[in-house]
């Protein structure tokens, strides 16, 4: 196996048996005629399925048009690319030296493609239970949140949850600023998430309400708010 | 069982353990809260993938643009209500009074997402093996007939391998009549297929194109023109 298949396939977590379908799905048309286009075809199907019936199982009470509405919003483009990036997925991209002058491995519609192409290799490799396993690997935090989200809880509640669910220590919220006069205080607070090396900063007139906000701001910035 | 629910298990081959499911998936909305429309989502992306996938292995040279197109054609609204009147799928059909009265259990839309709604149902109950068989099965003779058209056979060629695929016994083609000057001659030939008690007309300069269209014609009757 390529030293890049290699690397992909721990980002994964799915050891190919035949690595010839992984290295198919890294290879942008750009870079020669087997290439990834007909496994994109593939993998947006699985995926597609695989979301679908997730879905379908979490949301016991939403309706087609709801659960239509949650799988566009967690397939689209641009979501494929951010979780592409969080794979470090254009750095094992095959492409010609056109596309790699003007930068295809960072682009959205690349990215989204290959990853697709990744699910098909897992497929056509391993077969359906190991392609769902790797999918909802990858789409569990989203999944999470979205499972939050319809139970209505706010912010700091979701980020709260989601960080349990990673065992993660929980938020700091601190009072940076109180501004303006007594009966209009301006609050602002910020949020200090160790683990992920993040601070977010928010705004409200309630302590509570900046607290609200600077969550909202994390969530925000971990794609997921 | 429901004795509706028993039959249709039986024209589609797969015996549920839990007739739950499928008793929702021949409930239309028009029929109650507890409906089809969930499961229809879930088996629109059980079939894409499917099918998907089949076309992926069959058509090993095919690109993404023509494995996308083959999919549409294959499970357009039309196709399935097709596929679902060749279960008689409308006559189990749970509809509300109106839908009832203004004939709902013909229209395609209704069939189309009721027979979507059934492979989510083997799904739900049985796995995606039963439900990739169940489809595999329905889709049989289309499928069979895309390979061969895709073979670039004539009609007489793929209505000759098609009727074998099944063990039925070859076309008749017989001379009806010919007309026109000796040297603008216009053949009729008849095909006759005994087993599914077809006959068609077809024309042609020549008696071999008069052949050739009237086993289109065949194809076309059997919705795999």
């Amino acid at each position: 196996m390529k030293p890049s298949a290699e690397r992909l396939s721990k980002a994964i977590g799915h050891r190919f048996s035949n690595p010839r379908h992984v290295e198919q799905a890294v290879t942008h048309r750009s870079a020669g005629s087997v290439n990834n286009e007909r496994q994109e075809f593939l993998g947006d199907a699985i995926l597609g399925f695989v979301i679908a019936d997730e879905l379908y199982r979490i949301f016991s009470e939403a309706t087609e048009g709801q659960l239509s509405r949650l799988r566009a919003a967690l397939v689209k483009r641009e979501s494929l690319a951010a979780l592409a990036r969080s794979l470090d997925l254009g750095q094992y991209l095959s492409l010609g030296a056109g596309e790699l002058r003007s930068g295809g491995q960072a682009r959205d519609s690349i990215l989204a493609d290959a990853l697709e192409a990744v699910f098909a290799a897992v497929y056509l490799d391993s077969g359906y239970p190991s392609a769902r396993e790797v999918i909802l690997n990858l789409f569990r935090d989203r999944l999470t949140v979205l499972t939050l989200e319809s139970q209505q809880k706010d912010p700091k509640t979701r980020l709260q949850e989601y960080l349990q669910a990673l065992k993660y220590s929980l938020p700091d919220y601190r009072i940076v600023e109180v501004s303006g006069d007594q009966h209009a205080q301006v609050f602002q607070v910020a949020c200090v998430v160790p683990e992920l090396s993040m601070e977010t900063l928010g705004t409200g007139s309630s302590r509570r309400r900046a607290e609200q906000d600077a969550a909202e701001g994390v969530l925000k910035a971990l794609n997921l708010g």
